[in-house]
């Protein structure tokens, strides 16, 4: 800390936001990608990321990109906006979502955010108190953890079931949460594991959150995005049940994560929050149907491609066919591959050999399980698959 | 918190962000708006705000519109971004800085933000610790002292003296600093005051932080628009005497706060920091200059024609005149008046009685001041002169 004479002081930093930051997915995928063969001529498949976009079958629709044009051209959107957001856009986003709710929600109930994970900053920055604590789900999403731990909140993880579609083990849900609880998070479409919730699941989750008095963070990032046998319900239906925060993006449904919108949404009829304390309309009002069932068509197809590739490999498993989302996991059973020591190591290995990129699950709290992004052009999938395939019988166990 | 039977918990939420920010400029002007008159047909004059890109003489560049409008149309930057920014605009805003600088900066050295407020956040955020102090200047700009009570970092005041320019009290810098001060800010050219530090002030800052071991954090959100006898030199200029953090937007010498851009660089040329711990290109490099000088002579004639006026009114005095950035502070002389208690009640009943928002002083640090915005149309900003002065005399003190 010495520069000639001077000694240079105290802005060593604050631990907390590196100690928080430890284990990122986007750090994880960084440290694998440096395992790639430069050597390797075929193209790299990235089956870890979670941004489709790059992907010209995953192009935004036309009219999102006029609204932003348009509205940049008008020069009316060049001022500071209220930290919320402009009143048309919270309106046209309250609309949007009352379309799937049996009660109408206000521009007041919506608050816009830099992206869902602006979105979880705050939500976790406002519920942060002393000894105050909140149920995660594992696996999950690390930037809840992440948050809650730069903000002292205590986290207690619950399991997803895979043997029972990932549904949230609510027997243990009940068995983690006392009277410094602040609320659940579910994440619906599940992220990683790609499952949508029953009807009656979710009613089940509001029904648990009631009895225990804490409110339900639903995390609706990849809401819509549902190709399987159960219809994606959005968790604010019963929000008269227990009180819902939920949190919205236009980065998936509509692909286009960079531009960076987000949202908040209270839906709580009854209140019980409220007791305690330019481009958007166009975008969100004036998408063709098609467009949206275009990408979950390409989502559905990809994870049906992902699956039968997967059911040929004796030594990785799917618990369930992917229903939603972008990603689904995948179970490693490392008894029968030889000199793979963990998930972690497989994925190393996988990105030198094949330059196929996967994410190993500890990533997301789920050891010796891998999450699989089905979201690329079908045929680098494909191809990836065919990689994954040529690799573990590469490295099967002889006997 | 009862609903029903269910006993509603423990999610009262954190304190400490409504704690932090009781007294915001934003909160203030909004309360003296509450003070206009509804029956005044006269059109409201806003000499309150931050923000010119509402009149039509202050409109951005085409240059910027275009290029917003050519990334959008690749589709090459929806995809997520790393958080720091893309690398070409990273090294954009490098290459932009270090045209006045004695050295150059790497896109390394360069950290894109949501605008300069979320890069006070994270420079605040990243210098909290426990015990720790930062020294602020008295008038400033209060979301400094709103983050950093949210971190727990101990703020301490040193004035800028209106009589010798609104320069730092450098004396009292020295005096209030101990071996856990972390860093002092500046903020160059001056926001509220419209002062511009001379080159020979900046670089005794440096050597002041140099002596306390100290860096300096350089807000030149203003940056350029200085159009008084003094010409804007970056605190980067002496990033060898101090490690300085320069703080930087697009907000204002482009007028596009609502395009949220910001950015933080360090300009450490020895390093002492680092041994511790699409659309910017085009917009940055092919703005005109004639487009920059349009805006400093806009914002020179205004600055005088605020000064001159003002001149005219016995109990409001400048100590000197506005030399940069968008707004001033003007000196009230309550003796002068009947009936007004201080700079809030002054404001209060100026909205009221003649439609025209300024800001109290108190919301900036400096209390029986006025801050004027002058950056709003010619016209308006005669008007609004005007209006001030025939209240003054309405109110003025008989004698």
């Amino acid at each position: 800390m010495e520069n000639g004479s001077t000694k240079w002081g105290f802005f060593q930093g604050n631990e907390e936001p590196k100690a928080a930051s430890t284990l990122t997915v986007r750090d994880v995928l960084a440290t694998i990608m440096e395992n790639l063969d430069g050597a390797d001529q075929r193209p790299t498949i990235p089956l870890g990321h979670g941004d489709p976009s790059a992907f010209p079958c995953f192009r935004t629709t036309l009219v999102a990109e006029d609204a932003i044009v348009e509205s940049v051209k008008s020069a009316k959107f060049n001022c500071y906006a209220p930290a919320g957001g402009i009143l048309p856009a919270r309106r046209s986003v309250a609309d949007h979502l009352s379309k799937h709710l049996p009660y109408k929600l206000s521009a007041d109930d919506v608050f816009l955010t830099v992206g869902a994970n602006h979105a979880i900053e705050v939500i976790i920055t406002a519920l942060a108190r002393p000894d105050a604590n909140i149920l995660l789900p594992r696996p999950g999403y690390p930037l809840y953890e992440a948050r809650a731990d730069f903000s002292n909140l205590e986290v207690r993880h619950f399991d997803l079931l895979p043997e029972k579609g990932w549904e949230v083990d609510l027997d243990a849900v009940t068995a983690l949460a006392d009277d410094k609880t602040v609320a659940i998070a579910i994440i619906n479409p599940g992220n990683p594991c790609g499952n949508v919730f029953r009807y009656e699941h979710l009613q089940k989750v509001a029904e648990t959150a009631r009895k225990l008095g804490i409110l339900v963070i639903a995390d609706e990032v990849y809401g819509h995005l549902s190709f399987g046998s159960n219809p994606f319900v959005p968790m604010g239906v019963f929000g008269s049940i227990a009180p819902v925060l939920t949190l919205g993006t236009i980065s998936k449904r509509w692909i286009v994560p960079g531009w960076r919108l987000g949202w908040i949404a209270i839906t709580d009829p009854n209140g019980i929050l409220r007791k305690s304390g330019g481009a958007v309309p166009q975008i969100l009002e004036n998408t063709a149907e098609c467009f949206f069932s275009k990408t979950v068509n390409l989502l559905r197809e990809a994870a049906d491609k992902c699956y039968d590739g997967i059911s040929e490999i004796p030594c990785i498993t799917f618990p369930n066919k992917p229903e939603g989302s972008m990603s689904a996991m995948v179970k490693l059973n490392l008894a029968l591959l030889e000199g793979i020591d963990d998930d972690m190591d497989f994925s190393f290995k996988l990105a030198k050999e094949e330059s196929v990129i996967v994410l190993p699950g500890v990533a997301v709290g789920l050891k010796n399980w891998l999450r699989i992004t089905f979201a690329i052009e079908p045929a680098a999938l494909e191809d990836g698959l065919g990689r994954i395939k040529a690799f573990c019988r590469r490295h099967a166990k002889k006997d």
